[in-house]
């Protein structure tokens, strides 16, 4: 009867350009400027995710960090950590590599997990630089 | 008409365990791992508590962020500051010390206070460490 | 169909005061404590705008982080760096000089132009001090 | 025997602006940039004062730090938070407002006093923004 | 040649205590304050430990961090972290508990090892609080 | 007479990998782990630029911070950002793409453009990750 929304944060560090090979070096470097080096670029990104339930009377949790912790390691950084986003991700395949479109595909890939190990994913928070960051919330629009 | 949210953030460091005296303790170290450890372990909690309402005429204010850090400082840091929550704290008696619990428990605690000082508390963020919090809205689902 | 919502950050400094003319200055001291100082005082304010939206197709972006960077330089960090919010900001005339204040006075000045550029605005975040922050959601109540 | 360096940290929040009034209008804008604003702009100042000693035996301390709080904050906080560094502060009273010279000053208001609580001053810290800070080891030149 | 200094950064969350039992209750409270608090308080410890170095030819490393990272966590973070300080610590017996006798019995802990694997243990650095750390050089004073 | 040292910070945002061509794919994984990804990762790089020197009588400056970013700006940021350290770096070219070799020839780039505008480059530390930094102080060894 009392929702919270639990938090877990982890890292990764990745590369990546944006840049679309149907388009002209002119339009690319309009639209995307230094992002478009064709040589890539990189960031160390921070993944939040949020989790929510109601507490379990015997545990006090809402979901066992530890397995979260686990589910996104296993499902999230392993693809991400050290790789190359355009090149590396079969899950970003053919698809733009910008931070909107990488937090709605971790998001597909870790909702089903997580609903198994009993909680319900409510928000996914990607941070690209510390000047920029995305959030997604399944497509819902709390504001 | 024009709803503003206030925070104040206050820190306090506090010892606690996850450690169920009716469970074994292979069943306390597979379900709470490391925090299960009997002789406590801590951490710098850092706690945010958002205030909504609308800016007073006069002073341009929700609420007078002395007052509620006066009363977060009085309710809240006072009782769990350099405390062992699940040894010292009245209002956490017979609760498993998590993060969960804790937010909860500190929300009834402020929510009428806050209400007389004329704010309407919206929101506490309980952060525990680097990689974790919860969040709590006093059981709404804002997403 | 798949809501994101991006977040760019700037920052700014600014001197400002919270005192009433028409007050003594018992109750300016009284209500505004410290930060009365006739002199005036001052921070390094940090702004975070949020724009809601689907991505492009061709981009993945919801919005080009360049043109609200530009957009949030030219209409907001230009007219408050470095500068009085009390005696510098045309826009702040006749305001005290609150962070609630400021908040609301800034989501008008930029809702428009981030609409002209395909974008909605739907939060801003002011951080005052690293102890306190505002939120405004355009006058929604998310929770 | 075992040289020990402890840091405290505290903060204040004051204005200041960065101009010579027997320079032109034009020459302080060269060189002052937006730091010549004539009505002030502000920052929330960060100060790191580094104590250095061997533990006592039975506190296992360099020195207590509760008195190193208490001694800054009354020496170095209650001096500058809430002012103006060029108005309001005696011991900056004739002095350019700059970072550089407001740490060699305060070096000076608080090296005798943690001497006579059994400390020995060794480095101040004193942050202006995210992007700047100064640093002063007495006029020592450790590199 | 060229000396460069490396840093590796870990993290460990603990409770502990300031008491002495050979102490009244009056004294301990006066020197220690809230810190002598009987049932412990705690803390998240972050620790970083620099390494000196010439940069390996063939490398570019000073000491491989995944070494340095490993070597720390099995000295350090597994027999501080989620422990008690004052109790589950074997090199910390019989010593007050307190940041500056921590961090000196760290390096004795760790110095051999790093040289082992062809390191210079130059620095520890150990944060208690946002407020508080401690540094040490081995007994070395370079300022 | 009076030494201060002044720090200014800057960002760069940039790919890399670590591995030897003239080695095998096992010793390169087993030396450089994750960073020897063939198709490069990235990171946020943080740079703090640090200068010594005598304030300005004048000014209160040691250096104008105007003038060093700008100087940082020029020889530093736009040689990195966004770009690749082992393609797009005239100065990296044939060098392992470590921190350490990246943070000796940064500084070998700018010793004497700092010298020309009256300071003396003092230190540099570069951030690759919120886990490790290196320090740089010219091949001198204050610890």
């Amino acid at each position: 009867m009392e929702t919270v929304y639990i938090t877990r944060r982890e890292t990764f560090n990745a590369a990546h350009k944006l840049y679309r090979p149907d388009w002209s070096e002119e339009k690319n470097e309009e639209v995307f400027g230094k992002c478009s080096n064709k040589n890539w670029h990189g960031h160390n990104f921070v993944i939040y995710v949020t989790v929510k339930g109601v507490p379990n009377e015997d545990t006090g949790f809402v979901m066992n960090l530890k397995d979260l912790s686990a589910l996104l390691n296993e499902s999230v950084i392993e693809e991400l950590d050290h790789k190359n986003l355009n090149l590396d991700v079969p899950f970003m395949k053919d698809v733009m590599a910008s931070t909107e479109n990488l937090v709605i595909l971790i998001w597909k890939r870790i909702e089903g997990s997580i609903r198994e190990k009993g909680g319900e994913l409510a928000k996914i928070k990607l941070v690209e630089t510390e000047n920029n960051y995305v959030e997604y919330y399944g497509g819902k629009e709390p504001f």
